[in-house]
């Protein structure tokens, strides 16, 4: 029997981190199904923008430097998305973007492997993460560094000892599916390969012990599921036991060891402040430090929980609901086999989900025909899915879908 | 005479723009001489961080990408500074870090050079420049790219057909001496080399005419005279003859000719926007965007005439003080070869500068012995030089002073 909003009721009465909603600040009516794009605003984010411009830079101007941290801001972000991933401290700093922070990775690993020189990637991976692979490859030449993809379920077979680095994104972003980190790690480092992780769709949603599995490196994104704003600063974990054993290449004064003695030649700072290389941008980054309090009151096993029941209790509604059975789950149906997203299938996808933006419910198209919903348990309430689910439903069983009447509309990214 | 404050308020009441003070938020009593370091909020800056937060983040959220054009403002803003450096439309854009950005761009320049490997930069070059040269030159290899640099004044003898590459800063950070960047340029290129010039300090205070003068590539700094918030992102100018000759090394998906289709393989936009490596930090970037419109209301030359004329009153009122004459002038004497600040080298330029901030007048130190004081003339006023001089007699004559009694303090970088 599907369910009804009796249900999602009782279904948010019993739900533990409800109250956590309270802490965002969601324009009235809509319900958010892209926290995994751009994550909403925060009532902490939102005072620390007001402070950082209004206190920290508009009286304290240039003091502020020390006053406030601002040159400690780096490495204190990065710890708090320490605690978030099973980072020990030390490994963690947040700074520039994904793309610029894998560069620095990549060839970092590369340092690692002297002797190899194929980075394994995934052909369906973020394209920024083969961008950045093939941009080094170029850099360097294909005799020191060549981008090799392969299929999703054909990974773990080219993992060889003629592998230098493992490029993979543990949630891939169109359809959601996860990758075993640990297993895939493990299987890797058998062949002696340096593994990179990105992490933009699983740090704040999915449990991660990046330590336990012996990690080698990771980035990830400050504005998907941080909430950090958006173009928030990214991050990198780089794993302790290899931070004396390459130097960084997009060396900037801030990574220095001494910057402000402004000496000519370079000496990378110790740990993860060679990881910088100009200054931060601190408003940015000021913003995305506060809005990661909001897990002061959480575990991410909780959210975890939470995010399979949201997605759960949407297939039930779903699949009690013939109108939408054109919608084909192109995400894994078993929950622990993808992240915090549900993806469907369907030829009007791009015009449903507009329909849906027009209804309120703020879900995102992907190419080609792909709808992707985000389920950020820390705003999202079970009375929110069966609000969505409605207007889904009435959307399949309009008028004026139904005469695929859909008038052509600007495409929003 | 020693000019005194009634002078000060003479020059006021003649200062065609004295009146973009009330633009600006300085803290009530302090005289901001720092403005070279970190330029100071503006209302306009100040409204736009609450805009890009409440409104536009808050309210439309991920809509924001088109409604509120984020996906357009690297762009548009990049136009705004194409005004203040003399360049037509196409040729600047907004992003990253000065860091990041030369690192690109040097590697550009060699693309434009394939036969050559020597980049020629400035034993006193601000250093992340040098840096960034230096992480270029690990990276390929010395045979591909070789870092060497040269004493100021030795700069114009080593422009031989031998180096590919000439990488200066208009101004340099400490002393505050200009290059003649037309003369050099113009040198640099019958010798068939590529330049790019280092704007940090030039920007927003200097007149420059990049097109005019055939200069081939500059990045420049967001948070100094541009006043665009701590850590704003920087800016990256390429000629456009230059624009189909070269691909940028840091490739990340905002710079692809169509992002949206995430598709495996790279294709660099058109123009401008392939310099873009990952998502900009859109607060931040919105923040520097609004900073620029103070800037619609007044000409460079205007700024350049008063910054000249603030420098000559604070010089006229220090050599009519005997108390500061251990104070040495390491700037040029002349106005028209230096930028808009003046460098003093003593002793005690630490512990000076200190007791300088703890009454009110915001001064900074460099290494080893430099008290740097900046004009930024779109906030100061002849009254605030007039009182930064009272202040600096003050100490230098105080009895703590004289008796070398300078309490050892922490150091404000």
């Amino acid at each position: 029997m599907k369910p009804t909003l009796i249900d999602a009721i009782a279904h948010d009465d019993a739900d533990a981190i409800a109250h956590l909603k309270e802490q965002f600040e969601i324009p009235t009516g809509k319900i958010y199904l892209d926290g995994n794009s751009l994550g909403p605003v925060s009532i902490s984010a939102k005072k620390a923008a007001l402070n950082v411009v209004e206190q920290q830079w508009g009286n304290d101007i240039i003091s502020s430097w020390n006053k406030h941290s601002w040159i400690d801001l780096p490495i204190n972000t990065g710890e708090k998305i320490a605690k978030l991933i099973g980072a020990a401290p030390g490994q963690v700093i947040c700074c520039d973007s994904i793309s610029i922070n894998l560069f620095k990775i990549l060839h970092c690993a590369l340092q690692l492997n002297p002797n190899r020189r194929i980075i394994l990637s995934q052909d369906d991976n973020f394209p920024t993460d083969l961008y950045v692979a093939e941009g080094l490859q170029q850099i360097l030449g294909v005799q020191q560094c060549e981008l090799v993809s392969a299929a999703d379920t054909d990974i773990e077979n080219q993992l060889t000892n003629q592998v230098a680095v493992l490029l993979l994104t543990h949630v891939n972003f169109r359809n959601g599916k996860t990758h075993d980190i640990e297993k895939i790690t493990q299987a890797a480092h058998a062949q002696g390969i340096i593994v990179v992780w990105d992490l933009a769709h699983s740090v704040g949603v999915l449990p991660l012990s990046l330590d336990e599995w012996n990690v080698d490196f990771a980035v990830g994104c400050g504005y998907k599921y941080l909430n950090g704003g958006p173009g928030a600063p990214a991050f990198i974990y780089a794993a302790d036991r290899h931070q004396n054993s390459f130097q960084q290449p997009l060396q900037g004064w801030m990574g220095h060891m001494a910057p402000f003695d402004f000496s000519k030649d370079y000496c990378a700072s110790q740990g993860m402040m060679q990881f910088l290389s100009g200054t931060p941008p601190v408003i940015s980054m000021s913003v995305l430090n506060a809005s990661l309090d909001v897990f002061d009151h959480v575990s991410i096993a909780e959210i975890r929980h939470k995010a399979i029941a949201l997605m759960s209790f949407f297939q039930e509604l779903k699949k009690a609901s013939p109108e939408l059975n054109e919608l084909q789950l192109i995400s894994p149906e078993k929950s622990n086999e993808r992240g915090s997203q549900l993806a469907y299938s369907h030829p009007d996808a791009y015009e449903i989900c507009q329909n849906l933006i027009d209804n309120n419910v703020i879900a995102d198209f992907r190419m080609p025909d792909v709808l992707r919903l985000g389920f950020s348990p820390l705003f999202l309430s079970f009375q929110d899915i069966h609000t969505a689910i409605t207007e889904l439903s009435s959307i399949m069983t309009s008028e004026s879908y139904c005469a695929a009447q859909f008038a052509a509309k600007k495409k929003v990214t």
